[in-house]
């Protein structure tokens, strides 16, 4: 009798668009894991990183949530506090912070919460090393903690010009056993320096990459944001993302093709956000329709994004 | 083929007496329910019920525990911090109160938390009443609320004439439907006025013990409480019971007949706390060594109160 191989699918990223990668992904037959980066100090998960000494469960467990088979898990895990105590924290990071200090290390805590979240696939820290995030602007200024950069404090703001960890961090030897085997990897969507190259800060993570034989895809996000990305054009992302991975790892990027209606992006304006046009389609640039039919612009999980990514296996 | 049925056991308390006789029934093939106080409304459940407007979470948290199969979660659920923005609280209650506001009822979150937590056997608030627990002393003092009952405020106080809960409150359906069909209701160990006979001032709750087929048993502390019970001979323990509960409904009183070591009692001063003398041996009162080899006084749970009880079905 002939076993059939799940194909093994690595997603990097945390935050959002990682979320939603997952979600549409879990509907098929495939292998998942989630690699999320460990970056994160805004919130609750800020919170409990200083008052608790944890490290941050923000990401992971937005991942758990995505991979989760349990409704009442995935509403408790997201349920966030607006009073009391225990206001502003989220009942999930709270949970991830407890086992952690239970087992002694966040990675037996996650996997524990695995467990008890009964995922469908797998979720990783990145690091294990308790790093924050920095960045210097094009004017020179460097700014500290993840919450700093994705939040503009002033008006205007200059460009990144790099961004790194500190203390430096290797790569958690779960997480680069499961790029080097992958059969596809997919960076992204997520904030560019805040969500997604946090990931390949980490020691040995670009490695691992390169040295899978496994095609490697970057999503790019739908509109640009303020702060991190304004002003980039399509070809931008896919550049800085090699300036940290490497030149030619990438096989491909995919972009969406279809602009949201015009009384959509004007509620965008506000914040400044910008519908990236798509590039020229080439053997290496993927382009497709990944719009979500909704009032907000954000990737249509289900059909059309998983399609266009599971097509590429 | 003969289906042999599980023997029903009911335990009714609150607090770590509960525990205590939970913890050594679950090692016998029985259909375990334990029956639990909603009077609490000190401490973290004090906390969350004046925050958030919750169920009291702490004494369901207790029995849960005691029958979870998961060492992890058991560790998880009794986590308590002790600095931060959740200083001073549980973790298992956090997660009871978080289900409930998602659930939108307590009933739902014990009984998703029983499963998440893999409970051998089933917790049961006594009601869904949101309840207070009141005492009049014999001075004519009125007390409101379990926790200034359950530690004096004052270095003498009255003793207690009687306790009540307001509002009043009716029995949980399904703690009714488990004391009618059980085969042994075992009241107690555990505090009296603030653990034990808080369950038999729910309506109804008395009327069921009564109807029900079972055996009906009072497990009595091994030493007396001051605020409580100081001063109290063996057989008041029933006595007050049986203002609560009805004249002639218990069938048989547990006592301990093995007395501490001095060096063991003498720790217990400073807590105005007195080893309870075992009465005369009757056909109601059976008595037994059930003292604990530890330096504590308490129920040795595993082998001797588990033993005696189950040799009364």
């Amino acid at each position: 009798m002939v076993k059939l191989q799940k194909k093994k699918v690595v997603v990097i990223g945390g935050g959002t668009g990682t979320f939603v990668v997952l979600s549409a992904l879990k509907n098929y037959p495939l292998e998942l894991t989630a690699i999320v980066s460990m970056a994160d100090d805004g919130g609750s998960t800020g919170m409990l990183r200083d008052q608790y000494g944890v490290l941050p469960p923000g990401d992971i467990r937005r991942a758990l949530v995505a991979l989760s088979a349990s409704p009442t898990l995935r509403d408790l895990f997201n349920y966030r506090f607006i009073k009391g105590d225990l206001s502003g924290h989220s009942f999930g990071n709270i949970f991830l912070s407890t086992l952690e200090k239970i087992k002694g290390d966040f990675a037996s805590a996650v996997k524990d919460a695995s467990q008890i979240l009964n995922i469908k696939g797998a979720v990783l820290p990145v690091t294990l090393g308790n790093v924050r995030l920095y960045a210097q602007l094009t004017d020179g200024k460097i700014l500290k903690g993840e919450t700093n950069i994705d939040i503009p404090r002033t008006k205007t703001r200059a460009k990144i010009k790099k961004v790194w960890l500190s203390p430096a961090a290797n790569i958690n030897p779960e997480a680069k056993k499961a790029l080097i085997s992958a059969d596809l990897i997919v960076i992204g969507p997520g904030d560019l320096y805040t969500s997604l190259i946090p990931n390949l800060l980490v020691r040995g993570a670009p490695e691992a990459i390169k040295k899978s034989k496994a095609k490697k895809v970057f999503v790019c996000n739908l509109m640009t944001k303020y702060g991190e990305t304004n002003g980039f054009l399509a070809a931008d992302f896919v550049e800085e993302i090699e300036k940290y991975l490497g030149k030619n790892v990438l096989d491909y990027a995919v972009f969406n093709s279809k602009k949201p209606r015009a009384k959509t992006l004007a509620r965008y304006k506000k914040e400044k956000a910008e519908f990236i046009e798509p590039p020229a389609k080439s053997q290496k640039y993927i382009l497709a329709d990944l719009l979500d039919a909704g009032q907000f612009i954000r990737h249509n999980p289900r059909q059309k994004l998983a399609k266009t990514l599971v097509s590429l296996l």
